[in-house]
């Protein structure tokens, strides 16, 4: 059996603009499924990786774990999925499975070697990965989600990284009824975390920079939206909220965000600011409130975020792009300028 | 009815040394019972008090919030107390009674007013509150604790303030069977946290700068201790610990102890550092790990410690100390050179 090549777009190196290629894919493996890609979300983390911002990449990179599709063809072994059903991929196609996280779900904090990234890693097979910017893609099927057929395949895709990046804290920390629940940052990710925590039951507060973006807020849930630039806004809300997500990957004062929680309230990080933040004591101990931090979820769990997502009819808003403006959008993402996510039409590519 | 004028060991401006003096206290109340003060424990926040540390001072200041004595006299409306019981008051002495972390039991995170903090406080009627480095007190019976007749009452005064700050995390984070907990720092209140941790049930290793105390750190229930100031000890326990609390006042690289949490773990911070503390966003997010903070305990889980510490035998280890040394003492405790608690015979005052 022999390599696939197949179609995709590619940064030949750090920094540089995306272009068309072409990237091997394995043959089917006995558990593998082929998945026509249909979309390809466009996460900002696919520029900084592209950019380098986290540590030296692998190159050519074919970003995108924010994958939509169908399933073309499966491996003989294969039990979960059969050709022709919706399936998407995320943020990893494998990890050790042996460890104690990967048995408990939680793929994403494997300590066998850490999960394999959908793109940017290196395979168990020793071969790099190349992500979701591509007409197809082989995966395990153990590594791909069912995405329920209530949920468009352009307005899932998203949800593979930035759905289930608010899903699981806000599952992990009780966001519900009775539960006051900020999300800081309004753009991708936090657009889908104030969706799904007004879903969940929970009072929800935009923090966001300017109040901008406030009518959406509203309109996808939220039962207020407050502007950072008013300093007002730290002191009407003191003490307030159960959780807080953080979705801004700049560098905040944290301390102002600890200081809007109730006891025992958590701040919780999913981004990653490139600096550290000084974290004071007393906001800390004076509360018994928590900093934490999630990275994304198991696949369990993001198969549990689509099944809610369907059942809640929630998917991303969406700017549909063909793959010749992806430089452009990466600048607009760069910019903020995007409501709220720009999704790739692998049929362009 | 007038105040009683009772001896007491005070600084009469910020850093001087204690000296004998009087001060007053008021007239019995409804529910207020006067105790015959027998021993209070020297706390090192006594000192941070005194210097001026953590902002401007109530002087003259009798220090002293790990006070444990006998019930000598109660106010008509008393029923939890009577005449020669063994009792203890921790770090406050009222609180509003109606926010919803008091009705909860919470007291210390009281947000109608605040607590009312045992000395360096204002009371709620605006008197300022004098601690226990004095022969008698007056309080609320909703705010004093009994002893158990299995704790002497000269290692129960540390508890009071001492054992309830590491009972209450070590409880609120689930210390017990099965799970490996960390204790940073090794002093009066690290060496609680070992006597409790350990009865918990936990696996218990301490983590001191130096291998000085092992000894007694093994003998006090610890399954390990290492020093921090060899790098292989963070290299070798690296995401070993589900719960790490950390009762260094120093400024410590945070993300060094983070990096030693299990997925899911927790760092406690029961210490206030005077700075803020830079913590990195990847070691957080990487595994779903928590920075937080927990002060003393409120009034039923104070009882609920020293019922524990009483089933469990365990006491303060301690240096029972005249009233004309503390100033000795203190310069002792800035030194690190206490094992592990200076107590005041306050008979010698």
């Amino acid at each position: 059996m022999t390599h696939t090549t197949v179609a995709a777009y590619a940064a030949a190196a750090p920094k540089a603009p995306l272009e068309k290629t072409t990237v091997p894919r394995r043959p089917l493996g006995e558990h593998d499924i082929l998945i026509d890609i249909k979309f390809a979300g466009i996460c900002h983390s696919d520029i900084h990786q592209v950019d380098g911002d986290w540590g030296e990449g692998i190159f050519p990179m074919v970003p995108g774990h924010e994958i939509a599709g169908v399933v073309a063809e499966v491996g003989p072994g294969v039990t979960r999925y059969a050709v022709g059903d919706r399936v998407g991929v995320g943020c990893f196609v494998d990890s050790c499975r042996e460890c104690e996280n990967c048995r408990a779900g939680l793929q994403q904090y494997c300590t066998g070697g850490g999960m394999t990234a959908t793109y940017n890693g290196t395979g168990r097979d020793g071969e790099p990965t190349y992500g979701g910017y591509s007409t197809h893609l082989v995966v395990d099927e153990g590594y791909a989600l069912r995405i329920p057929d209530a949920i468009p395949l352009d307005a899932a895709a998203p949800l593979l990284c930035a759905g289930v990046t608010l899903y699981s804290p806000l599952r992990h920390w009780g966001a519900g009824p009775g539960k006051k629940v900020a999300v800081v940052g309004f753009g991708g990710l936090g657009h889908l975390g104030v969706k799904i925590a007004h879903a969940m039951g929970a009072e929800v507060t935009v923090l966001s920079q300017s109040l901008g973006k406030r009518e959406d807020g509203l309109r996808f849930g939220a039962d207020d939206y407050r502007a950072t630039a008013d300093p007002a806004t730290f002191t009407d809300l003191a003490g307030t909220f159960d959780l807080i997500v953080n979705t801004v990957s700049a560098d905040l004062d944290l301390n102002a965000y600890l200081d809007l929680l109730r006891v025992n309230g958590t701040l919780v990080q999913v981004g990653l600011p490139e600096n550290p933040s000084p974290v004071g004591a007393f906001a800390l101990v004076g509360g018994r409130r928590s900093l934490a931090g999630s990275m994304i979820g198991g696949i369990p769990e993001t198969q549990e975020m689509l099944d809610f997502c369907a059942e809640h009819g929630i998917g991303a808003e969406i700017e549909v792009i063909s793959a010749d403006r992806i430089n452009e959008a990466y600048a607009r993402v760069v910019a903020s300028d995007v409501r709220y996510r720009f999704v790739i039409d692998t049929a362009t590519i």
